[in-house]
């Protein structure tokens, strides 16, 4: 005998609809697997249009929420509206209901997470989050119940597709930011307003929900270092394709012993690193944990219907399994970005004239920065030419005073460029 | 408060010790996040100098199986002695004594699930077989968990991490397959009887456990198509590449409608997929699956302490939740290779004489089997000169009867070789 599951989805945008279709299409084969049958009885959205929806998949449709977070006949509450306000209403009342809840509220969670996990776990219920990071990567499973005997060591993750679409485009067809930013919004894989992805916001709340599950720590989003790919220009993909490298958008968390060092950059890659291999919108997350070793997930990142397949996966494990949380572990410390150790790709846009390479040096020697490699390119603008650098491992605080003196040299114009290499 | 749960491990080889040892390190961590306490009381091993291992660990040993399987004091039985005699007497007796049961074992699987998982699923007990495909990867709970909702269509694996690394170090170096394979012996990534690996009996093993877990299908080992690695050359490996395709032992499982493709052979990857660049000893499952799109799972597919991970994750989901069992399904057929459609790679050595292309091409065309693109190569062996076809897509009957007759040319020196190419 089958358990019958009754669902309310509140919002109806691309994800919403994509599960309400998918868990029509799929809930016998879900039934047949796990004797769970899943049943949308009420969907609701503000936009009254969203009611032809409901009308084709025969779900009850409402324009008010409370239909569902009040109703006696729901188990199982869906939010896919986003943003702060008013879902985390939503959920916290759909919890104090009595309702286990499913969102992918990544927002949300990387910003109330303390307090909606605490009501959920003071009440015995469940959260389920899975579709909140890289889409159709099951990876809160993984990493939750896959790798539980694991200790993760290092996570290496392209977690946003907006901008990797970007990179990739800017590297395949040698086009610069502007134009692939451009395509990526003219094929539906940039927004309009593009700056929540391409300032890499987008990951860094994936990363927070990360650092959750791999470590039991949420850190706070302001101390975070995150940088953007607006800065990244063509010119750096050529030359670090030159060096073997291919640049990512890479969401980082590193542990040693006590220390957290969680950051979101566009960093250098080995050209053979399975990272370096993930193109168009993809999502992947490589990581190295104890005892698994090194492990790579990948797949669609975005999209209603791939994103679909983690809403469902949620509700069918919420239903098969008593509520469980992660252990908040005391006692890490956050590592500021200063202190980080690593190499540097290093661009200046220098006077071609005899003794600018020796003020450089000077510079780096004198904050402890050795140099692995320079190359003087060919390509002049304006009387500057840009001159390449690879330092080895230096202080990152280093780097920064040194990049902000030599910037003050007349035969450099500044800003020059600095991009982390990460040889994972 | 923590649940104890009491395991008992038959088999101290590679993984048994792996096991063992990261129990002892990991179990903290995993009580925390689970408030499971796992305890090792007993272990097991025909061989008396591993006596010495449970003392190190602290961990009774005995010689005797029976001694764990009959022990009132024991939860879990940990069986990793591997082959199908003892183990299957040991798997069934620790079931009916009322333990649940971990196992690497992906012979037995492949060969007496049926009776296996009859037994566990009639006393209500669990298997758990995350360590028996692809090692370290969580597999198993990605695909039954984390996909529950997903029909799989398509999957290509590299389930064998030897012939994974032999190819790789046949192109990366331009070794000869015996070269390549002597070296994998000397670096402990083969076994001096190396045929079960190379002649792709492992990788069958390993897609037959997929098969059940992606469609519910137990294959009968005997109807699917197996071919190994050993006749592989340099040659082909170099022409491939020249083809942007890169040579891999792949497993594939296609499913359409209730028809089941399952075959193990070596198969052209295009080279900017993302199989195409899993390296060395490690294994990766790429799949298609509605709705969740393509998936791509990556990690070490062997070794003892990567495996042990997997071990660990089984016993802990094993006590955090009921049996749950594959629904078998009845009505799938299996598609046999003469039938499949796939486009081919064929290797002639042909007498170096005007003609010799046209009588090919007669027989090719009388089988309907029509020509992409021809190569022929400098190079020259006794008087025959390689001639590279790839061809349009083709039935795979066609292309073996059109084969034995182009090798019964006097101008041919046979046997061709024929690869076929897997546009995934």
């Amino acid at each position: 005998m089958s358990i019958i599951k009754k669902i309310g989805i509140i919002g109806l945008g691309t994800v919403g609809e994509a599960t309400l279709a998918s868990i029509k299409k799929q809930c016998s084969l879900i039934e047949k697997r796990t004797a769970i049958k899943l049943k949308v009885v009420k969907v609701c959205d503000a936009r009254r249009e969203k009611s032809r929806l409901a009308d084709k998949y025969s779900v009850s449709f409402s324009n008010d929420p409370y239909d569902i977070i009040n109703s006696n006949d729901i188990d199982i509450v869906v939010e896919l509206i986003g943003g702060i306000e008013p879902a985390r209403t939503y959920i916290l009342k759909s919890l104090k209901r009595g309702k286990n809840v499913v969102t992918a509220n990544k927002a949300l969670l990387a910003r109330h997470s303390k307090q909606i996990f605490g009501v959920a776990r003071k009440l015995n219920k469940s959260i389920g989050f899975e579709a909140s990071v890289c889409g159709a990567i099951p990876l809160i499973q993984i990493i939750s119940r896959g790798l539980v005997g694991c200790k993760v060591r290092k996570l290496y993750g392209i977690l946003n597709g907006t901008t990797n679409y970007i990179l990739y485009m800017m590297a395949k067809r040698k086009m610069s930011f502007a134009s692939a930013l451009k395509e990526a919004q003219d094929k539906g894989f940039a927004e309009k307003k593009p700056n929540f992805d391409i300032e890499g916001i987008d990951a860094l709340h994936k990363l927070s929900i990360l650092s959750y599950l791999c470590f039991g720590a949420w850190p706070s989003l302001e101390n975070i270092h995150v940088e953007g790919i607006s800065k990244v220009s063509l010119l750096d993909i050529i030359y670090a394709a030159e060096l073997s490298y291919t640049i990512k958008l890479i969401a980082i968390a590193r542990r040693d012993k006590n220390r957290l060092d969680l950051r979101v950059h566009p960093a250098l890659i080995p050209y053979e690193h399975p990272l370096a291999q993930v193109n168009l919108a993809f999502n992947a997350v490589w990581l190295d944990a104890y005892p698994a070793g090194e492990l790579l997930f990948y797949g669609e990142g975005a999209g209603g219907v791939p994103t679909s397949s983690s809403v469902i996966s949620d509700i069918v494990n919420i239903s098969l399994a008593k509520p469980s949380f992660i252990q908040e572990r005391r006692g890490i410390k956050f590592i500021n970005i200063g202190n980080i150790i690593n190499r540097y790709y290093i661009r200046f846009m220098a006077k071609d004239r005899p003794g600018v390479l020796s003020r450089i040096s000077k510079i780096l020697a004198s904050l402890d920065i050795s140099i692995a490699s320079v190359t003087q390119k060919e390509r002049k603008e304006k009387n500057f030419v840009p001159i390449v650098m690879v330092t080895h491992q230096a202080k990152e605080g280093n780097i920064q005073k040194a990049i902000s003196r030599i910037d003050k040299l007349s035969v450099i114009r500044g800003p020059s460029q600095v991009i982390r290499i990460e040889n994972l």
